[in-house]
């Protein structure tokens, strides 16, 4: 299998993402944090660096950028929240919000337990994620933040791709372009 | 909202974990590495402890064990591989297995891509995951680490639940009771 591929520099380091079928017409770079435990802690610091040092907590939306808020978590002291793709058992009474992402078949809702919900209640909510495309999952994200009563304070991405990096107050590392088929 | 919670020592740390019911006459103590970073960085670093040190490679499944598998590769230098719980738009022709799990209402598959699959390719597993129960999760990873050709080297867990600990092989760093209710 020979795989296009499409090299991109991020926080120093380079590395090769395959090019994926979304259309007919249209191919996205997949990038993938999971798995690379060196460009997650490069991407961490350098968010971290570009984003206002006085938020209170992260929260991210499940599953590709767990590692990151992770990492940027450990790096700055402050607690991180996972917004999970499903209502999971320990949670009662999950507050909820749709999500449509670009390298998913179907429509997503993102949850969390009331008992997580109340750690965003009222703090300055960084929203983190890997990468930024329709917007879809982001807002999600900030949609379940505002919800829980927390202050979205800023959004940080590693990549934003096509048209989301114009979106206004998104802090990230590179930006990505679709691809013509 | 008072619910009942247990007491856990783990790797020289103290959690309340909730109870939650996963039947009409049984509890669990619900176990969330995300979101914990303090434990997450213990727990990693006493698995690593307790295994044989010349794995060549960690797979472990979506999404709980994510930061825990992160941890492991980071502070042994090897490599990490995460199976999803669904087939991604960057995934041609994936390799999957079953899954079911006593923390979700419905069946799971895991998948991994070919390239991920390539990397487990005569290499020494180790299996990674946060929580063993019915070991229907662990048993779909190491379903799909041997259909990738890897060689099924250790098998890890944070916590034991009700029968697991007698589970033939399986290190873990504690034990987790059923509830009943």
């Amino acid at each position: 299998m020979s795989q296009k591929t499409y090299r991109i520099s991020l926080a120093g380091l380079q590395r090769d993402l395959p090019l994926c079928a979304i259309s007919e017409h249209t191919d996205i770079a997949a990038f993938i944090l999971l798995g690379d435990v060196e460009l997650t802690v490069a991407c961490a610091r350098e968010l971290l660096q570009k984003v206002p040092q006085d938020f209170d907590i992260i929260l991210t939306p499940e599953a590709k950028s767990i590692t990151l808020a992770h990492e940027m978590a450990k790096m700055s002291g402050k607690p991180y929240v996972v917004a999970r793709k499903g209502a999971k058992l320990y949670m009662p009474d999950p507050i909820s919000a749709s999500v449509q992402s670009i390298t998913t078949a179907h429509p997503q809702t993102l949850y969390l337990g009331q008992d997580e919900a109340a750690k965003l209640t009222g703090r300055r909510v960084l929203i983190v994620d890997d990468v930024v495309s329709t917007g879809g999952s982001i807002d999600a994200t900030i949609a379940l933040a505002k919800k829980a009563g927390g202050i979205v304070y800023a959004q940080a991405t590693v990549l934003a791709e096509g048209d989301a990096a114009k979106r206004e107050g998104l802090v990230y590392l590179g930006v990505l372009p679709l691809f013509s088929r």
